[in-house]
């Protein structure tokens, strides 16, 4: 498959430091990390993907020569740093959380280390991957939550913002928990089963819903799923369908299922079960779409709906009451004379300030249940003894302390190119999708709730909150972030 | 630039559709409509874009032979439907409103007349293309009635649904009035102009911001813009901008301004005003950017912001308030021995009832204004005369009537694709952008309202009235579509 080069995809500032840097011959390696402050949709976490674009990226970064032309003909960049642009490919390293671990805000999903030239061109796209994909991950894997056990097709092809929306979202959809996509490309480029059905228009092209059904019927006789809603459900849509899967029966085949599309989806589902029970059909299952999100899943399972496939497009895809991740990339260190010189970013709001220096993050299990703690971000040359207790407090509320004793530690950032090559394994997507749902595992439910969950802890280590604290007061006298 | 094949850009559906019509020895030539119910984000009207990637896609619609091999790998599809595909191209018509147009809910702004496999694999595709381009762009326009005349830049990439999102968003966002854009890419491929500044990371890897400046307005002493927060922008940005940009004049430059990021804009982008005033730069602009959308750009203004230029971002990429347009495709008449029939989807909804036949779509204007007045519906053999008065009605609330005189029509839907060949001329962004603003101006300023605007009639001619209504009768007698 042959794939647009995205080396241009950043935005035009990343270039201006970059010469700016180049002519001050600046290329000094600097630590950035990626992280997002507030979880979307409500959610009590996030869950990260999209690091396999990250890596399909950082491979293929070259300056092709039509690149070049487009840059000169801006006439603002000079034939030196064009020369160097010519030869220009990553060499630094990237760590990062690996896809389908659940996540918190402040906590760096990505670290960059690379010289500045470098680190500052992939800004744009590394968030554009991460923030999309750990959007649609998250949603999805609410959605999945709020189905409980029975399985989300993903179906937002049509709606999705562009190609790529739909193609990524439908394997993020997946790492969230997703079992199938109706989007074929993404089928096939991401091995994603892919279901379907039909639509109203196949119905509409024949003379009556009753023939229509029978010919769907007879071209996938063992595949067998009718829409049931294009004329009227109840009086209509069910009853041709009963007729047209019990004659499959009949015939030794096994009948899937219906489709309810439009209308009040419990009180329909729960007529359509009793309707289909009472032919016998007890085995056909009814499959739901139409304006779907957790939300919408979760009142129609309170109420009852007899609902056992679940097929969600427009609010996942988009992640409708929520369409961004607010990733952003800060500077965190930048090395002087071979020592790494933390580095901040004031706010008026403490949230907004950055953490300073090169880090790490350790997420801290009880020894007893294997469920999550906390996580802690620290200073990379410290370290934690897991056989002596830990306090840890909340950086903002001080006062706010808790002493663990019995617990064991995974540090989350993992090295994914070193010194510009891969060094990291790429899982399959299935493996993905399981590793995510054995994170959620790790979650007390009380994290999971779709609306107002109990907030994770994210602390500082001590070490890590004393040079924040430190540097904000000298900071705050000069003003002028020397 | 090499590009993905996006022929299996489409819902597995389809797929299965085709085949049962295959099968069926079903080819007859139908009539799609794709239309949306319901203007997205408060908005009074939409804007239509996306129709050039519509031409590139159909132009490009071949199965490679790894889809072909993928399609085998589901052991769902015969080998003679997959010889089929191999041969497959689009045959058909498409007729579609240009892009620019000023649009609204129910008129259709594609057309698909083809050989129903032909119409039903594109389905998808020609959604998501239109969908996300049209909702982008009308977002677009409202941000950009909101800045009233000052220039809008789009800077949403890093928080787009994916690469697509930024790259076609960025062009929508042209079609909508922006006048610049950041993403790169997006500029290389459809010759915006690429804006930007520096980051704060620039500043914070200098020793302090007065270093960082200069050395800034030292790389582009003809193209500088300072970023103002990064640690106290009236304290320290704004006083070290003015000084740096104050050597640049005495230099004998044309410094550019200075850009806002966080805190209060209102007040911070009149003390800067004042402050930049006081020094003898009245000629330095003041940007502003950060989570700005119309609503807030409305509000500042409102309250005497001084800001010369607006960087919108995340709330115009991704639509926030509304990140989908609802485009549906529906099936409005099947060829039955070389004549059209017409066909209706039911629903509870009334709104959601589709209009059958194939049909055409005039926009009324007035003489003397040259205003846009309503657009009507009509089968497509229908005729009208400028000459008499004409009365027009809601469909719905069919009491509301309107005479009109001194009215001129323009029909909107133009043939682009006529049996499988591109007849139509496609503008540049440029002009695109030029004729929506155009567009702009036929509307009164009551339908532009950001929030609840007048109304624009669309009604449905006597005929196709009288076509739906028997057919909605026939179809609740016999309730099974005959």
């Amino acid at each position: 498959m042959s794939k647009q080069n995205l080396t241009l995809l950043t935005d035009f500032y990343e270039l201006t430091m970059m010469q700016g840097h180049y002519n001050n011959k600046n290329n000094d390696t600097v630590v950035f990390d990626m992280f997002y402050r507030d979880n979307p949709c409500d959610s009590g976490y996030a869950i990260c993907a999209g690091l396999e674009q990250v890596i399909e990226y950082i491979e293929n970064l070259r300056f092709k020569e039509d690149d070049i032309e487009y840059l000169r003909s801006l006439k603002i960049f000079d034939e030196d740093f064009l020369s160097y642009l010519k030869g220009f490919s990553f060499t630094g390293d990237i760590y990062a959380v690996p896809e389908g671990t659940v996540v918190f805000p402040t906590v760096p999903l990505v670290k960059v280390v690379a010289p500045i030239m470098e680190a500052q061109l992939i800004e744009a796209a590394l968030l554009n991957f991460i923030n999309h994909q750990s959007l649609i991950a998250t949603k999805a894997s609410r959605v999945v939550y709020a189905a409980g056990g029975a399985p989300v097709m993903e179906f937002g092809l049509r709606r999705a913002q562009g190609p790529d929306a739909g193609i990524y979202g439908a394997r993020a959809a997946v790492v969230g928990g997703c079992a199938a996509t109706s989007n074929v490309l993404a089928g096939k480029l991401f091995d994603i089963p892919v279901r379907g059905t039909h639509a109203h228009s196949w119905v509409m092209s024949f003379e009556n819903e009753l023939e229509a059904f029978r010919a769907y019927a007879n071209a996938y006789p063992d595949d067998c799923l009718l829409l049931v809603d294009t004329y009227d459900t109840l009086n209509s849509g069910v009853p041709n369908a009963i007729k047209v899967l019990s004659e499959l029966k009949q015939k030794g085949h096994k009948p899937v299922g219906i489709r309810l599309d439009s209308g009040d989806l419990a009180y329909l589902s729960k007529q359509a079960r009793k309707m289909l029970d009472e032919a016998g059909l007890e085995d056909v299952k009814i499959f739901a779409s139409g304006d779907l999100d957790e939300n919408v899943i979760s009142d129609l399972r309170y109420q009852g709906a007899k609902i056992d496939v679940w097929g969600v497009g427009t609010k996942l895809i988009t992640s409708e009451d929520k369409p961004s991740l607010g990733c952003v990339y800060k500077l965190a260190a930048v090395e002087k004379d071979g020592v790494m010189e933390p580095k901040i970013k004031l706010s008026d709001n403490i949230w907004k300030m950055t953490n300073p220096g090169m880090k790490k993050v350790v997420r801290l299990y009880d020894k007893h249940t294997d469920k999550a703690l906390a996580d802690l971000i620290m200073l990379d040359d410290e370290k934690l003894n897991e056989n002596e207790p830990l306090t840890i407090f909340d950086p903002i509320e001080t006062w706010k302390r808790k002493t663990l004793r019995n617990f064991y530690y995974k540090e989350l950032l993992q090295p994914v190119i070193v010194h510009g090559e891969l060094v990291y394994k790429l899982p399959k997507l299935g493996e993905i999708r399981e590793y995510a749902n054995k994170q959620l595992d790790t979650l007390w439910d009380e994290y999971k709730r779709l609306h107002n969950p109990h907030i994770y802890k994210v602390d500082l280590s001590d070490k890590l909150y004393e040079l924040r604290k430190t540097m904000l007061n000298s900071l705050k006298v000069d003003g002028n972030g020397a």
